[in-house]
């Protein structure tokens, strides 16, 4: 798998491990890289909107995704280089291409209004990146507050050929992957990946309706490949059984906030994290969240013999 | 059961049935009354966001809620009056009241800013409907950009005791009821009735946490009533299971947009509705979308017996 | 002068005058509208932002309505019947239509983001208000949040043969009146009517762009219609003299919030209204304010003899 | 005149000069800090919103501050340190601090909404940048989206001891000025700072009003600083006087997205930058813009001697 327009897959995005302290927990991420391999993942995305990218001072930022390519071989890593100005925005996507990172994602500002505003905005970013280094673009209106058609969406990757992928996370958004789909056969857009993201709450349908994949970070990713293959093989029935046993958790997990905290405590009672620790300032899960979580996984642990929760 | 600090259960939001050629399609509001209380709702709320409301003139308005008012007896009918102007707030309000109604429901629009703006708004609001009208506060920030605190909330409660409810249905809300009850509990707020919202995609913990019962439109309102009797008599794990087995379609339906389009088909497909028209503009359902539904609809049915779809 | 394609001069917003117990001033509509007049007012525009529609209901702006439309005589009123839902959009709409309006203006509701919501939103308002009513488009996203390119507008024009006025009031507008003006001259749109808001703080440009006169209520019409004449004139500096001596003041009276209670307290001043009282609820204007406005009306009188303050 | 809770005068908001070709003009920056201590500048504010922050790195912020500070001798400079995130702001604020600025400026980020969040975040920033850097909140709601109240201005003030300063340019923003001063008055709120922004167009009774002066870049820096004199002087009417002769290019220059040309035009004219010139992405001045400004300038010269354009 490389980062390139016919990308496939689940490309986890990946939390950031922290201690106790605020410290960055280095060897967790060389363990969560594993583990997000070992769950078949087509690729890792570091620094996005749950990866607590606003906390990290530059030199961390480069230093996390060097430790991360490092680890994770051929297995491509994306990373978040979404800034409210085009001068980090560059020095951050030179500093981690040079750290070996496949390509970048950018998502845009939320000042945006008109067609063209965006249009003009992505072409500004990839001048500032540098046309080599490839990107996907991130379309998530409910966390941005900037709305993109289908056709806006072309124009972007008609108008920059760096642009090798489309993380759809618009809401509703099966209709949208459809309308990009239909503009790449009617030939008006060349053809790019397509993975999904919304916590993957749709993603049993986004397959059927076209995506190439997912890119969250549910925190059963070992779920998410299951369910693109199982979908990819036709076995539907088994894709929406498997999907369905996940849900409960799934939409807890996609809570605003909270959300991240949900996931990072996953991730530690699942063996991956040494901590579910953020950086400060973060939202905490109270005592009824946490036993809410332990309620929705013990319930899993029933459904999905694959949850193996140490 | 009536419209008061001490209402539960659930509080159908009611669909506005209209002909294919956008005329009000009376026979299928009696009808769809009957199937609500069939259903064993505790109250409907007629003119919410999912009830069309924009689209009807003030004495089709009136019309519809008379006409509801008269079919579903003792049942208490609650009227979305939310407007730009405290001037047609109050002439709504006022006009449904004297058609039988036993209350209204207020959101805020979505220019406030500060609690205090906030705090003022409603009372305002009350004066403007008038004192002896007992009115929900809707509090929905994905859908009206106004985030109100657990404290301003107790606020708007304390300083207008016609207010009876709070429709909380903010996202994540579950700690937003357990702070509500927390003041509460604290002497520091007079109780009243909280209902959820959000299509009731979180309705399992919310009643946990304290809510009353649920104010939503989902097609399935059978289910809805017996999750909370599930609820309330301690049935936990057979409450999650129901509520499990109709998260996938409560997803599908709790789309922006196109929900509404789910729903009254949905409401269509069990024999409710004559037509699942929407009065112009609509958002509608493409092929592909209805083909979800109906998939949906046949992995419910196995799941769920009570699912009986004509 | 009508209202169509080639409406231009000033189009004052109307005042909507209150006793101090909130009850509309029947006399003050006649003695405004007469001042108005007076003050060369080529059309007068009802229940606009400022004229505080939201606070009255359906049946007393039908009356404010067809009160000025007589007494207006042969100088077309326009109404704003901007609206939450298309059902009161029509209704208002078509009431004051049979009250004698010449037109109607729509500004967009502040959920529109993409240019084909925009342009879709104002074909289903055309068909919402019906074919035979002219009408005008606000476009104002400083109040609205909604940003509408020069070319879309192009579109909402050629799409709705009845648009026949834009009221341009972006901040900052003058290049947006030479874009508007381009398309024209290119042939890519019919020519309609361009009138300016913004309190007319940018009035002495706006002009020279190539706008057809000013659409706002400014407390001073009779320097608005002398600034359109010398504009029109060729009378450079001496537009300008008069629009500077004006500046402070206009620019105070631009205030949101404040700014209708300084406009209805220099009407007062001036001897057209009968109380500067504003229906609740209302920003009102402290005794340093007042002080202010007296100040500046003062430093005005010296400047501009034309400034008759009773 | 040093950066804590008794500045007053004027604090000039510096443009960021540049090459043609995009590089940092360092020339320029030495004349420009000569230049505004020429006009009796009180003070400097480096990167600031019309100082193009987003478009430097890192490291060419920190070595603008540098130059600068060195230059400017013993009138302080201030830097904007306003970031999405908190790593970021607290590169920044160490940064510039031991490049020897003063103190910093803190916005708030756009998704803040109630009271209690907007508190949360000035302390978290606080606890970033460290407790030994004196700060300035600057509360701009027409561009950040958040509304502050005077009690929350005052929470701020009292829970952060080293918030110096508040740069108030809330639309409207006279009575906030009261307010707050009533505030400190009733002792309950320490005194601090207030400078007022917003292009300087309502500085004329802002100060009347309470302010200690201006944080603003108008090009006539010189203007501002007699304009304080005069009104501390209580020469009210030459204040006036004064002010007005300006307020028509204030206005003009105060056009959002094009202000900044606006602003860099006349600093060139006035032979203080060696070009004009924005780095991209720039909104630039169309022909008949700098046309319109050079006419300003022409009225200007010929009310005000004092503006001597090369």
């Amino acid at each position: 798998m490389s980062f390139d327009a016919r990308a496939s897959g689940v490309f986890v995005i990946a939390a950031t491990p922290f201690h106790p302290d605020g410290r960055i927990d280095e060897a967790s991420i060389d363990r969560l890289t594993d583990f997000y391999l070992a769950c078949g993942a087509n690729g890792l995305t570091a620094l996005g909107v749950m990866g607590e990218a606003p906390k990290l001072a530059h030199d961390e930022s480069i230093a996390l995704v060097r430790r991360m390519v490092r680890r994770a071989g051929k297995v491509p890593v994306v990373v978040g280089v979404t800034s409210p100005g085009f001068a980090p925005m560059r020095a951050l996507a030179r500093g981690v291409m040079e750290a070996g990172a496949a390509g970048v994602m950018i998502a845009p500002p939320n000042t945006l209004r008109t067609d063209d505003q965006i249009v003009a905005y992505f072409g500004q970013a990839r001048e500032a990146i540098g046309d080599d280094v490839p990107f996907a673009v991130q379309d998530y209106p409910l966390g941005f507050s900037v709305v993109m058609t289908p056709q806006v969406l072309a124009r972007i990757v008609t108008e920059n050929p760096s642009c090798v992928m489309l993380k759809l996370e618009d809401w509703p958004g099966l209709e949208k992957i459809s309308a990009v789909r239909a503009l790449e056969q009617a030939g008006r857009v060349r053809q790019v990946s397509i993975l999904t993201g919304n916590g993957g709450i749709f993603l049993d349908f986004e397959l059927e309706r076209g995506a190439n994949g997912a890119m969250t970070g549910y925190a059963f990713p070992d779920m998410l490949t299951e369910l693109v293959r199982l979908s990819a093989a036709g076995e539907r029935e088994r894709a929406h059984d498997l999907f369905d046993a996940h849900l409960p958790l799934m939409r807890y997990e996609q809570q605003p906030g909270v959300g991240l905290a949900v996931r990072k405590l996953v991730l530690t009672k699942r063996g991956v994290l040494a901590s579910d620790a953020q950086r400060s300032p973060a939202t905490a899960l109270s005592p009824a969240g946490r036993a809410e979580v332990d309620y929705l996984l013990r319930r899993l642990a029933r459904l999905d013999s694959r949850a193996n929760l140490g």
